[in-house]
C-alpha cells in the first residue's frame, strides 16, 4: 500500500488538526473511512460538541511537506510498506512519520537504550559495549538522543545504524549540543520524529515521545535510571506494548541503580552483557516481527498512576524556548520570530562532575564523553580538584569522591 | 518427643558409624525402628555387602558427649522440640546437631546472608546494615563465620541474635582469626556443627555445611559472590529445600557482582534493601513454619552438575591442617598431636586491598572491617599508596584503582 500525495496531504492535515491525536486519528478513519471524508466532517462534529477545532488549512500541511523534503526527509504512512512493523503494532501509532536520513535501517530489528541523562561515566562505558555489541549482532540502536546514556548509545552505533526519535520536530534538535551527533546519525541512520516542524518539544511531550522509542524495538533496555525517570515510563511503555524490557543493575548503594533495580523486581530481564539481550530476542527476530500486544511482563503496582499521569510529576529537563516560541504557563507558544537567541553558556563543571563517578576513569574518555574542548575539561578539572569534589588517580585517571 | 540418655548414645554411634550420613541414618531408623537395632544389624548388613564398617564403639560416643558437655554445648536430636523446624524439613537434617551457647535462638525464623570471602568494604556495609534490619524485624541472622561477607553479618547481629554453622567441630573454628567472634556470638546467639569435635573442616564440609546454612532459614541472601563460590551452592540448596534465595545486584562491571547478578537472572529475588526480604518472608513466618519441600524456584541449566558434583570443582578456602591433623591428598587425616603450630603471619597487605574497591571508604572503616590493629592497617596504606593501587582521598577517604 502506498497513499496518493492528496491522501497523504489529508493524512497530514487531519492529524494536524485541533485535538486529533493518533488514536482519535484512527477512529474517525473507521467512522468516515478516509481523510478527506473525515476532515469534511469535523466542522460538524465539533458543533455538536459546542467547541471550535481548528482544522489544519491545506496551505500549512503543504508548507510542511515542502519544509520536510528541503530538508532531505519525507513521511512514512501507517500502512505504507516502509513503516516500520513493531510502531505499527502500538495502539497509538501516528499516522504519518517524518524520516530524516536512511528510512531503510527502521526495516531492521531494533533494541531501545535508555538511561540517565546524568550518567556515570562506568554507565556510559556499558551503554557503548552494549550498543557496538547489539549492532555487531545486526539489531539497530534506538535512543531519545539525550545527553547521557542515550547519547552513548548513538555514538557507539553510529556505523552499525542507529534511530534517534526526537520529541520536536525534526528541524528541532534538542538538545542543541547534540546537533553534531544528529548529523553523523543520518549518514547510516536516522532521525523521526510524529511532529511537525518547528515544534519545539515540551516537558510533555518528552514521555510521549518514549512510546515511539520503545514503540520501534522489539525490547528496551533501561541502563542508569533514577527511581523516578523518564526512562522507566520507556520501559512502562514497552511492557504495555507486549515487548520485552531489559534493565541493567548496580549497587543497592548507588542511587543511579535504584531505577533499574526496581525494574528487575518488577519483572524486567537483568541486563549484564549484550547477549543477555540477543538471545532473548532471538526469537522475536525470527517470527519476522509478528507483533502483537502481548500478556503484560510486569506486575502493576496497585494504585500506581497509568503513565499518563505520571507524565507531568516526572523530573523532565527544563527546556527554553526555541526561536519564535515564548514560554507560557503550561508550556510554549508560538510567537512573532524575532532574532535568534544566543545560547547560554554551557555549564561545563556540572556537566563533568556528573559523568564522574567512584569508578575511576581515564582524562580521554572524559572529554570524549563531555563532548567538551579538552583544554575546557581540564580547566574545569583544575576547579573541582580544588573544592575536593574529584579526585585524579595515577595513571591519569579521575573519579568523583562520594558527597 | 525427648531421646533417652541410651537412646541419644546409640543414635551418636550410629551417626559416627563409617558411611553412615543423615540419609542412611535415617533409612536404617526406618528398617530397624531404631538406633540400636540398627547398630546390631550393621555388621551383617556389611557381611553382606562384602564391606568391612567400622562401628563407632560406646566408648567414643561418650567420650564426645563428654567432650561437649565440656564446653558446654549439647546435642538436640530430630524430632526433640528444639529441634529446629526449618532445618527438620529438609532431606538430609542431621539427626544430632551440637550447639553451643543459646539453643533458643534457633525457635526463631532465619535468614541467612552469605557471600564472598574477598568481599569489598561497601559489600560488608551493605551486609551489616542488611543484619541490623533483619535483626530488628526479629529475625536470626545464620551465616558461616568465614571472613568477608560472613563476618559482617554476624558482627552486625550480635544484639539480636546470630547462629554461626561449622563445616568442623565445635571446637575446631575456621578461621582461626574470627575465634574471637565466636565467643561473642555465643552470648545472645549459637553455634552449631553436625560434626564431631575435634574435625578440621576439609574442602568438601564447606559445601556440605552449607545446606545447614540455608536449611536452618526461611531465606538465603546472596550478598557479594563471583560466579563459581560457595555462595551460590549455598543459594542452590535453598532453591532445592523450597526457601525463597535473594542476591544482592551490582554493575556488570563489578566481578564482585556476577554471581548476584546471575542468581537474579535465574530467579532469584532482587534485594535492595532489608525490606525486601523482610516482605517476602512475612507470609512464611506467619504460617508458623509449616514448611515442606515447595517447588523449584529456580530454573536449574540443563546439563549442569548437580550440588555433589560440583563440590570439588569449587574454589573453596585452602584450609591448613590444624593441630593433630595432617594434610592427606584428598584432606587431612587425624596424626599424633603434636606441638602447636605458630600461625602464618596474615598477608594484611593482600586484606587491605581485597576490602577496598572503587567506592571510597573511610579510614576507621577499613581498620574495622580488616580486624587489624590501626598501625599496621597505616602501615600498609602507604605501601599500597606507593605501588599505585590505592588512591586517599580528601577527607580520609580510601579507594582501589580500577587495574
Amino acid at each position: 500500500m502506498a497513499l496518493s500525495d492528496r491522501q497523504r496531504l489529508d493524512w497530514l492535515r487531519l492529524i494536524r488538526s485541533e485535538s486529533i491525536g493518533p488514536r482519535s486519528f484512527r477512529s474517525l478513519m473507521n467512522r468516515f473511512g478516509g481523510a478527506a471524508a473525515a476532515l469534511d466532517a469535523l466542522p460538524g462534529l465539533a458543533r455538536q460538541a459546542e467547541r471550535d477545532i481548528r482544522i489544519c488549512p491545506a496551505g500549512e500541511a503543504e508548507r510542511e511537506f515542502e519544509g520536510l523534503a528541503r530538508l532531505g526527509g519525507r513521511f512514512i504512512a501507517l500502512g505504507e510498506t516502509e513503516y516500520p512493523v513493531p510502531l505499527q503494532a502500538i495502539d497509538s501509532a501516528p499516522p504519518l512519520l517524518a524520516v530524516l536520513g536512511r528510512a531503510e535501517v527502521l526495516q531492521r530489528p531494533g533494541v531501545a537504550l535508555v538511561g540517565s541523562r546524568n550518567a556515570s561515566a562506568a554507565g556510559m562505558k556499558f551503554t557503548a559495549r552494549l550498543a557496538r555489541e547489539l549492532g555487531e549482532a545486526d539489531f539497530i540502536v534506538v535512543s531519545g538522543l539525550a545527553r547521557g546514556i542515550d547519547t552513548a548509545a548513538h555514538e557507539a552505533s553510529l556505523e552499525t545504524g542507529t534511530v534517534a526519535v526526537l520529541a520536536g520536530g525534526l528541524d528541532e534538535i534538542y538538545p542543541p549540543q547534540n546537533i553534531p551527533l544528529a548529523r553523523r546519525i543520518l549518514e547510516r541512520g536516522a532521525l523521526v520524529s510524529e511532529m511537525p516542524l518547528g515544534w519545539v518539544a515540551r516537558a510533555r511531550d518528552f514521555p510521549r515521545r518514549n512510546r515511539l522509542v520503545s514503540g520501534l524495538s522489539l525490547g528496551t533496555v533501561v541502563v542508569e535510571a533514577a527511581r523516578r525517570s523518564g526512562s522507566l515510563i520507556t520501559a512502562r511503555f514497552a511492557n504495555e506494548q507486549g515487548r520485552l524490557v531489559f534493565a541493567v543493575p548496580g549497587s543497592p548503594l548507588d542511587p543511579r541503580a535504584e531505577g533499574g533495580n526496581h525494574l528487575i523486581r518488577e519483572g524486567a530481564t537483568l541486563c549484564a552483557e549484550a547477549a543477555h539481550v540477543i538471545e532473548a530476542l532471538q526469537p522475536l527476530r525470527q517470527r519476522e516481527l509478528a507483533l502483537s500486544p502481548a500478556p503484560r511482563l510486569m506486575r502493576e503496582a496497585p494504585g500506581e498512576p497509568a503513565p499518563e499521569a505520571m507524565w507531568d510529576e516526572l523530573d523532565l529537563p527544563e527546556i527554553e524556548p526555541a526561536p519564535g516560541y515564548a514560554r507560557h504557563e503550561d508550556g510554549f507558544e508560538l510567537q512573532p520570530p524575532s532574532s535568534l537567541p544566543t545560547t547560554a553558556p554551557a555549564d561545563s563543571g556540572r556537566r563533568v562532575l556528573d559523568l564522574l563517578g567512584p569508578t575511576p576513569i581515564a582524562l580521554d574518555d572524559l572529554v570524549r564523553a563531555s563532548g567538551l574542548p579538552a583544554g575546557e575539561v581540564g580547566h574545569v578539572l583544575v576547579e573541582l580538584e580544588l573544592t575536593g569534589a574529584i579526585r585524579r588517580h595515577p595513571g591519569g585517571t579521575l573519579s568523583r569522591l562520594a558527597p
